[in-house]
């Protein structure tokens, strides 16, 4: 394994897991609009590296995180091509249902990971949250805007961008509030916000909206 | 009032009316379009802080306005939040007609902001118009982007970028031609731009077109 | 000619010709949308900038390419003036079909730019072909975004970004690899690209897609 360098080995992790989920977002997004091979990679990028890269750049923090880590960039291309070549029709009864769960848990980890990030950079708390939102949620936003598509996370009725909201207090409060560990309070926001959104999904959650 | 930093305050009351009047028009489309409470969120963040997020990367200027100014993180996201809460189907009459103003006052404040910080950091003058304008529509593309409609920057054949264009050229000619002080430039750049929007529309004016 | 700065007179040539054939597939898809002169200003600027912008944004790269080169803005700004008010329907005839061409030309030229401006900034290898394809490609995305198709890059199942990724491994192999001179390598890497593209949409190469 690569030297962290800027990332702590547990934000490494993290992170490695949320690219490795929101690609196998993209990747069945890409499937669902008949996208040939280069598309699905084109897809599974954007869904992986566009939150944090977003993120990198408002922050002004240089090298990218995928410039820093080139093996993240070859594990989403092998994946892309890998999928097209081998994923049939017949797996798609289990994958379109399954495609929650890669995003919810991709939510949640780079939530955590964002909102850290901004910490470690002593931006303001409010900042610090909203870049953990970012984080988790530009990468599908690009993914569903590049295939013309109202981005879920403003047509989604259930809450999507406010679990990753509070999946980020959760950390600032763990880890400014009381004083815990990086680890445990990486590990806790982040499954927050991945279950919160889990279950807002399973028990049909419905936030607020117009009533016209 | 919190201290400007970088800005002065002329330029942050600018900034902050013109930031209130965009989230002001994602709120009416997020409205328009039935999101939940967090898409109008996100609609209305993305035009409010859009053009001037835009602006400072491509400007390389660090702290981002909205880092440097929490405070209007926390009234867009107040604004956004009360607006789903208390504004009903009764008020859209009004609102719908008063969308314009919103926007085309944002827009002349936007372009003299946009285009001020540009001449602050010394730039030809061609890109500090360009940016001028970039830090006036970008908002709104996005928030139309997202909203999967085409940019009304686009689609309205009345003008709307080229008020902020030849508003950003007023800024400069007064300012850098005839030396006038920061506050009146400002102030009468910002108004020639949204006047120009306004009788735009009001008189129907249309720009040259593809004649096919 | 102004002074290259940053780039060497090679790669100012190869990015002058890259952004005027970018700006005529954005004028000729504004024109496709019925635009006005403004939105047909916007496509071009879009189509020209977007790529090369995104590479200085991710590589850091100040000044950007069209703030040290002012010239290229009023390029393309006059191009899209003097077309919408001279170019008329019985030039479409034509211009439909040549679309393919500038279209194919600006991408093998800016995904040549692209890969070489970063390998000069010392990027890993994988990372310049990336950023050379980004370079390439996020022209066209955004030009078609905002003309709320799907971009051209995913739909089109005949071989696009891969023609500019192969470019890019083919200015890597010759340079880096062989240790040709920039200005020999540029050119035949850029030329294998277009070539590529152009064959490819010719005898309707098909990439692997989904089958399911």
């Amino acid at each position: 394994m690569p030297s962290p360098g800027l990332l702590t080995t547990w934000q490494y992790a993290v992170e490695v897991l949320a690219t490795a989920a929101f690609a196998l977002s993209g990747i069945l997004e890409g499937a669902r609009k008949r996208l040939d091979v280069v598309g699905v990679g084109v897809v599974a990028s954007l869904a992986a590296f566009g939150g944090g890269t977003l993120r990198d750049l408002l922050l002004d923090r240089r090298p990218l995180f995928w410039v820093e880590h080139v093996e993240f960039l070859w594990i989403v291309l092998a994946l892309a091509v890998l999928s097209v070549l081998f994923l049939r029709g017949r797996h798609f009864g289990l994958t379109e249902r399954a495609m929650l769960w890669p995003d919810a848990v991709g939510l949640g980890l780079f939530c955590a990971a964002g909102t850290q990030v901004s910490l470690d950079m002593e931006m303001p708390l409010l900042v610090a949250a909203v870049l953990g939102v970012i984080t988790a949620v530009f990468g599908g936003i690009l993914r569903d805007m590049v295939c013309n598509e109202i981005p879920r996370v403003l047509r989604d009725h259930r809450p999507y961008a406010i679990c990753a909201f509070l999946g980020a207090w959760v950390l600032i409060g763990l880890q400014v509030g009381l004083g815990m560990d990086e680890r445990s309070s990486l590990l806790i926001a982040a499954g927050f916000a991945s279950a919160t959104r889990l279950l807002a999904v399973r028990f049909d959650w419905a936030l607020p909206a117009w009533r016209l």
